[in-house]
């Protein structure tokens, strides 16, 4: 079977390695796999946050994800000999103020209405966990099973895994997609290329919508979200594991890894098509770190950057059959891609391959906002 | 006469181009002419602030160079033809709280008792001046003949400048200073090359003392200030002129441009030869300014930088003969680098040409250091 995917960011990336192993003649269509929203994610792999309080479906799947990372990443490594700073040693997450506590207790007890464990930390708790924690941090709880990984590193990994397994990279950009008989039958490129397939897979975030040819019912309801992370660097131990934290209402996180890097984000931003850095998302993101960790400001700044989430409508991956034969959908992954990057590359593989959506996807298809039309 | 110019900064290079224009047959000297500091600064044409407040020999020598920048750059601007961006339509000084006024009140009476009028403003009227000033901003001082300059723009037009009088650029670094009999007699390249000179300026920043062969009476008292500078860019109108504030006792400048480009400094701090940019630099910087312009955090990011200020023992500049006969220093001019440029080429030529220091240079040769030893 041939197949065309459009976008490599992570989801698609994965897909081409995973629906390649399987067999399928896998054609990866990207001006520059591994940038846009890859390459600016912090890559905190932690499916129980205050985003996610609530929204139960999406949990699991992030459970799921979750749960096959440890798997995926020794599989990746050993395939291509490439390190991907995949740590499984918990976050903390951790309340500034009394109402930060109240939230994250909530949280605790949706997370063990659910079966999932979450230990309450005291204040001298999570300092103790890491020393670096302000005096006044009230308490928190500790997710021993999440983790992180580098996406500047998963995304190179995941590339050289698809092409090892037979993934052909075009580096063009696909202007349109190509429809016959009401079917996909391919894409055509900015050069006037037409790459014909059995399949075609939509996994270009919040650009998914943008191909010539979608008839209407089939143009995935993405939008972007801006978010703006900063990279800082550290020449001492500062942290031993990521953070999260609330600080006064606002939700921030910082991931360190073992070369010292430790990126902290995010800014949540409804502008469009906008990637510019501001000296607001620098602000905000700095104030609210040095609250939680004054230490900060001894660290080195390296670099800020903006990317795009691929936003849904209730913030969900899109993942499955789009109402055009042949073209299946596999954006919409929000703040999420890289901890359902194995769990979405699995789903769309069956999709892709067998036609059929496994039952940890079912929420997540298109249709379900056909039938809300 | 032969010279040879150790640092092509804007005291060394407008030093090159009057000498050289004066008929010396100038070599300057720098592996990377208008870098470090020059590069970094802002530029701001300021020469009375709550930082030279008792000063009183140093703000005579800042509005003696002041007075003769608008025929220092107009003189350049048509040599060369380029534009440097040269401003001078006043500088707004504005302070937070009731104890910045009354830092600010103090000040203009120091500048009154010397004869330098300084009109002080309402909060009202400061508002009145800057829109985008911050409704709690208590009052301020205009200085109606401040400007500024972009020293990005100034640097290459003197260099420019320095050519077009005969000047040879040689871009590399000078390890040692030549000595026979007692005396200068050029330099010597980090590639073995022997530059002979009658004369040799010393003007390479806080790196003045850093030549091999210096005896040590000779060896300028000068340390590295490490400061950071942010550069944003606005869309819309923004500022109309430069804004200095006092914000809780810690001082910010921003100094906007035509093309868009607002520069945000500065910090102060003593770390040697260190110029990494830090989160702390970042975050106090916009957290002054978030203060007295809360729109701040709507500009773009471009860019933040850390340069070297060659501070000395008094803070002041060391400019005039060394003890060393043929070597004359030109350094020390910690934050007034850009502001000093015309008056202190002006007096380094003297010196140079002429063995003679005119009296507005007379408090800032070498000397007062021997003096006190």
């Amino acid at each position: 079977m041939e197949i065309v995917i459009v976008g490599a960011g992570v989801v698609g990336l994965a897909t081409a390695w995973r629906a390649a192993a399987r067999g399928a003649a896998v054609t990866l269509v990207d001006p520059a796999p591994g940038s846009a929203a890859t390459a600016v994610a912090a890559g905190m792999l932690n499916p129980v946050s205050e985003l996610t309080y609530g929204e139960e479906p999406l949990l699991r799947l992030g459970l799921a994800s979750r749960e096959r990372y440890g798997a995926f990443v020794a599989e990746l490594e050993e395939l291509t000999g490439l390190d991907t700073a995949y740590r499984a040693d918990g976050i903390v997450q951790v309340a500034f103020d009394s109402g930060d506590l109240g939230y994250l207790d909530d949280l605790r007890r949706f997370q063990e209405s659910l079966g999932v464990p979450a230990a309450p930390l005291t204040g001298r708790e999570c300092r103790e966990l890491e020393p670096m924690l302000a005096p006044g941090v009230r308490g928190g709880l500790l997710a021993p099973e999440d983790g992180s990984i580098d996406p500047r590193r998963l995304a190179p990994a995941l590339l050289a895994a698809a092409e090892k397994r037979g993934t052909r990279l075009v580096r063009r950009r696909a202007e349109g997609v190509l429809v016959e008989r009401d079917a996909a039958v391919g894409v055509r490129l900015d050069d006037g290329t037409e790459l014909r397939a059995d399949r075609v897979l939509l996994a270009a975030g919040p650009w998914s919508g943008d191909l010539d040819g979608l008839p209407p019912g089939a143009v995935p309801a993405v939008r972007p979200v801006k978010g703006q992370v900063i990279r800082l660097r550290t020449r001492v131990p500062f942290l031993r594991r990521c953070v999260r934290g609330l600080v006064q209402g606002s939700s921030i996180y910082l991931v360190p890894r073992a070369d010292g890097e430790i990126v902290l984000g995010a800014t949540q931003e409804e502008l469009g098509f906008d990637t510019q850095v501001t000296a607001g998302g620098l602000w905000e993101l700095l104030r609210d770190a040095r609250e939680l960790l004054p230490g900060i400001t001894e660290l080195d700044f390296v670099e800020v950057s903006a990317g795009l989430r691929p936003g849904s409508p209730d913030n969900a991956p899109v993942m499955g059959p789009s109402p055009l034969p042949g073209l299946v959908l596999g954006t919409g992954h929000f703040r999420n891609g890289i901890l359902l990057t194995p769990v979405s590359a699995d789903i769309l593989t069956d999709v892709l391959l067998d036609g059929t959506v496994p039952d940890v996807g079912l929420p997540f298809t298109p249709a379900r906002f056909e039938e809300q039309r």
